[in-house]
This record gives structure tokens, sequence and C-alpha cells, in this order.
């Protein structure tokens, strides 16, 4: 039975992009190599390289002037990468604290320099996202988490500022239209709607880069790696190749307004249920819940196991909540198909049938 | 026609690795579910990390006090987390220069603190390993590259000191037999002898750890990576997996040892033919030729293309040196059969024949 797979990440890809990346580990452009044994100096492989950026650019319509890296280390690890490339010795940045992903973010430019939390919802463990985020501050940049996975919670606007506005896009990227022209900086780990773990896509503006006066190691430094187009040193060829074949997947389906559509149609099926349905609740402020994570809870505790013996009944997969929220937790990403959630919706009204 | 792959890294892996990965991108573990888009903290992958931690520690015999981890970044990001973890704040660390890698190391090290060269092939383009290397100073730690896949030379033996022992060993680790205990860290990019692109291998000894009194980032403190498992981050799933496949294939072949016998083999047989066939010449000194990359140019320039053309004839790929060196390089690694070694000497054979 083909499950349906809700998993947080790494998550559901395209049933297509898997058998094409199955046959590519076999053989390789009908070249009787498999893609991960050749060089990625190869023609194969840099035409692989071109083709993925060339896809982020087409799908996010990127304006000129902006670099676009395919990196490793996960969004952790820019986290790092973020202060020493813009911030000065002396300057002061700003971050929007909207969860566990933003924490780790601030703990690391607190390493670095003066960092001022310009908004925070941990009061109510994160189930909101600030309002009226309007930085004034002399900031070098401000930094938010467009979309938070843990909690389910989701910006539906761009947050105000005059400075540079970083995001970690990490769990919405490709999800919906957005306008890159207003950010200075986005990066994203693949592991959701770009494709398998393992590399990270950098969007970066050009002409913020160079200006801190730091030092910055070799590798954490993006100039390093727009000057060799990502193969400074050897990329993580499988993961950039699967990206490759999702984003050109996205794109045969109509693009991120197309999906962007699915998306909602998706997040509003499941909402209206748990709305409607009395056993259910969900566990964010209304306005800001994420069309990604949708979070939910029984509101009797006791009815977890029937619920979850049901899920498994009909091949429901990874709709556990984080442990640090409890509950569920019912991922949309792109490749997750309607047809799934409606069989989520059906297993929650059949719950409530039983237990009225 | 399958080729014979010589390429000098990523590089051929064994057939039935190729297998068994295709399949999991399909169905892992008869799930129903593609090994890609899982949880990496669901219990097939942990099962997956445990399994590649433990046969590492088994095929290098490694003795207890020693953490495995996989990260992210290639050896290149090791060269900065080198000197981050081990390089005190007043103290000096030292370097073996035998060739690119080494220097990239060195670089990253100046960096972050006082760096000596302890020893230097680049006065002949590296196509020698320096010898009596004994390093009296107080170092913090002493670093080599075990290998040097560009110019096709390789340390026989360990470097004589008193100090931590440290060793980039990213393209002969698993080719041969090696005294872990003599080493305080050694790292290794997969893409040679353990897998694909996207994961780095890191062999620490806990002791060491600790010490410097430097403030090290996150990310790149092995302790983060230690006390999480390496999974602090979304690990690459995908590299590890396929890297723990790798291992599984050399234990069942009969380990590092019967593996080290094979290898002693194919490059025999190649320096044999190079060192017999009047057309060719070795590029370094006899007693430092690499058994993982064998360089080796014609003496007449002219002939290339018609052996290029004879090496296309059979299925040779790969064989193209460095730019930095020129001529050939056949990379010599774990999954390439003796086989492709004989069509090789054959094809080189043949040119003579031809051409005397």
């Amino acid at each position: 039975m083909k499950k349906h797979n809700f998993s947080a990440g790494p998550c559901i890809l395209p049933e297509e992009v898997l058998n094409k990346a199955s046959q590519a580990i076999l053989n390789f452009n009908n070249n009787n190599l498999s893609l991960i044994e050749i060089s990625h100096r190869s023609e194969p492989f840099i035409n692989v390289m071109n083709e993925a950026k060339s896809l982020v650019r087409e799908l996010l319509n990127i304006p000129t002037g902006y670099s676009i890296l395919f990196l490793q280390g996960g969004a952790s690890l820019e986290f790092l990468m973020t202060p020493y490339n813009l911030l000065s010795l002396n300057g002061t940045c700003g971050y929007i604290n909207t969860g566990i992903w933003s924490k780790k973010a601030i703990h690391e430019a607190k390493s670095i320099g003066t960092t001022l939390i310009i908004a925070d919802s941990s009061d109510k463990n994160y189930s909101y996202i600030p309002e009226n985020i309007n930085s004034q501050e002399q900031l070098d940049y401000l930094h938010y988490t467009s979309n938070n996975t843990i909690y389910g919670t989701q910006f539906k606007d761009y947050p105000k500022t005059d400075s540079i506005l970083v995001c970690d896009m990490s769990s919405d990227i490709f999800s919906k239209k957005i306008d890159v022209s207003k950010f200075g900086l986005i990066y994203a780990g693949a592991q959701k709607n770009m494709g398998p773990a393992g590399t990270t896509l950098v969007i970066v503006k050009d002409n913020i880069l160079g200006r801190t006066g730091r030092k910055i190691p070799t590798m954490l430094d993006y100039t390093t790696h727009i000057n060799k187009d990502s193969m400074f040193n050897t990329p993580p060829v499988f993961s950039i190749y699967v990206s490759m074949l999702t984003l050109k997947w996205l794109k045969g389906k109509g693009g991120v307004e197309y999906i962007e559509q699915i998306n909602n149609q998706k997040a509003q099926k499941l909402y209206e249920e748990i709305d409607r349905n009395v056993l259910f609740k969900g566990l964010v402020k209304d306005k800001d819940r994420s069309n990604m994570n949708v979070t939910f809870k029984l509101n009797n505790k006791e009815l977890e196991s029937v619920f979850d013996s049901l899920c498994k009944t009909v091949g429901i997969n990874g709709l556990k909540g984080h442990r640090s929220v409890g509950g569920y937790r019912a991922s949309l990403y792109n490749a997750l198909p309607l047809k799934s959630v409606e069989v989520l919706v059906k297993t929650m009204q059949n719950l409530e049938k039983n237990n009225k």
C-alpha cells in the first residue's frame, strides 16, 4: 500500500522524481555510469548544476544581481554564515524569534556580534507570529524564519524594515510566490519542498557582500562559493540532482503560482475539518496558521491510541507532533497529493462518528 | 558497454551497492516509502546510522575512546574545524605540505592561529613525500595528507611525532590497514572509497577535545556532533546510507586486509607496465607512488590523441590527469576491478605495438 506521507522533513517527494533518481543511480543519461560515480567537473554534472540554478531563478522569478548557491551543512550552518558575511565589525543585527530554529540562528549570531531580538513569540510557546513588526533600528540585517515547522505558524507578510532582510525559508520555499527583491539573503535546507537532505539553497544579493570588514573562513564565505559556482569543493551531487528533478517537476505542474493554489486547498480542507470536528482543536492563532505544517490535537487524550491505529490502517505516516508541542502535525508539502489530505480528513470524521 | 571507471572522485562504487541504492530510492526496507522521504529520526534511518558507525569501527579496528561522526562540508570544512577544535589559544600547529589539499588545510589553520610548515615537497611540484619527518617541536597537533590524489604520492609510513597526529585520509581510507591508535583525528570525504559525495567521515579521540580555550561555533564543534550522534541537524541521509552499503560490501569481501592485497596487485600491475612500456613514464618518485592514484605520461605528447581514442574504444573513463600535473591519472579505488587495470595495461601495450 502506498503511504500517505505527512512527514515534517525529510518528506514526501514526487513519485516521478523518485523514479528518475532511482534510474540515474544505475545509469545516468544513458552513459553507462551511475550519477554518483562521475566527476562533479564532468560536463553531465555541470549541466545538472546549471539547470538546477536556472530552474530556481525561473520559478522564483529572481531579479539580476542575485547569486544562487547549492551548499552543504543545512540551515544550521547558514545560522553561522549569515552573521559572518553580513554583520559588520561594530554593527548590530536583528532577529525575530518565532521558535527553536530562530533561537538557534540567534545563538550563532550572538557568538559573532551584537544581536537584538526585535520581536518574540516565546511567551505562548511560539503559537503565533508577532504583529506589527516594524524595525526602525539601524541594523546590518533583520532575520526571520518564514515558516515554523514545529509549531505550525507562518508569516503571511514580509516584516517591514529598512535593513537588509534575511530569511530562513527552509520549510516553505517553492510553496508560494515570493518577492525575492525584498530580500538580501534567503536560505533553505533542501529537505522539504526542494529535494532530499544534503544540500542548502542560498540566494544572495551580490552587492551586500564584502562590506563587514570581517575576516571570513574560506568555506563560510559566500564569495568563495559564488566565485567557484558552488564547486569550490565537491558538491553533494545526488542531492543537487534530485533537487533539480523536483524543481523541473514543479515547473511542469505550472510552477509556484499553481502549487500555491493546491497548497491553499489542502490546508483549507484540513483546517476546516479541525474547526468543524468536535474531537479536534488547532494549536496556533488562526491568522498565523501555516499552510505547510498543520498542528492540532485531540481534546480527549485518551482517544489518541484509537486515532493512531485508524491512521495506521489507512497508511498515514509521520503525523506525530514534535515533542516540544505534542499532538499531531500534518505536513502538506508540495509533493503531498490532495488525496492524502482527503484520507486524513475522512479518518478524523470516522473517529468522530464512533466517539461522539 | 560497462565502463572502466578510473575517475579520481567521485568515483566508481560497487555494482551491488548501486543496485541496492537505486532500489532504496523507490522502496526502502519494503516499507513503501523512499529512503529519501523518511524522517532522519525514524527507526529505520537511526539503524542505518548505527550500522554505518559500527562498520567503520569494525573495518578499521578502532579502539575505545574514539567517536565516529558523519558530517557535511567535505574535507574542506574539516580544514577549518581541525584548528578550531585542536589549536589552543596560544599554541602552534604543524603541517606537512604535500600538495594542493595540504596547502588549503594550511591556509585555514593560519587563519586561526600559529601554523608551522614541518616539511614540504613543493620544490618539485609535490612529486615526492618528504623524508625523515621527525617533528620535535611543541605542537598542538601535526597534520598531513596521507594520499595526494592530484600528484599520485602516498605516505607509506606514519610521520614520527610526539604531538597529536591528524590526517586527511580522504583518498585512501579503507584501502589498507591503518593503526587508528596513532591518531588523534582522522577525516575523509566519502567520495573515494566510502560512498557518494555529500558526507565526511570523522574519527576523533574524545580526550583531545575541549582543551583549546577557544570559543567554537556550534556547527564547527566536534562535541556538538558527538553529543547528538551526528544528528544535531538533518544528516545527508542518502550519502550515509550508500556509505553504509559500501562498507558492508567491503566487509563481505573480506575487509580492509583483503582489499589491501587486491589494491597492491592492481597498482603493481599498472606500475610494472608504466616502467616496462617504452612509451610511458611515471610522474613521481618510485618509493612514494600511490596505490590509489597512478600518475603517468606519454614521452611523446603527439601520441596522446591516439591513446585517448584507443582508451575510448575499450570504455576507459576518467583517465585525464589533473590540470596542474598533466598527463594521465588512473585511480584504482577499492571498487575498481582488477579486470579494468588489465584492460588499461592491454591498451598501453597495443599503443606500444603500433608505435615502436
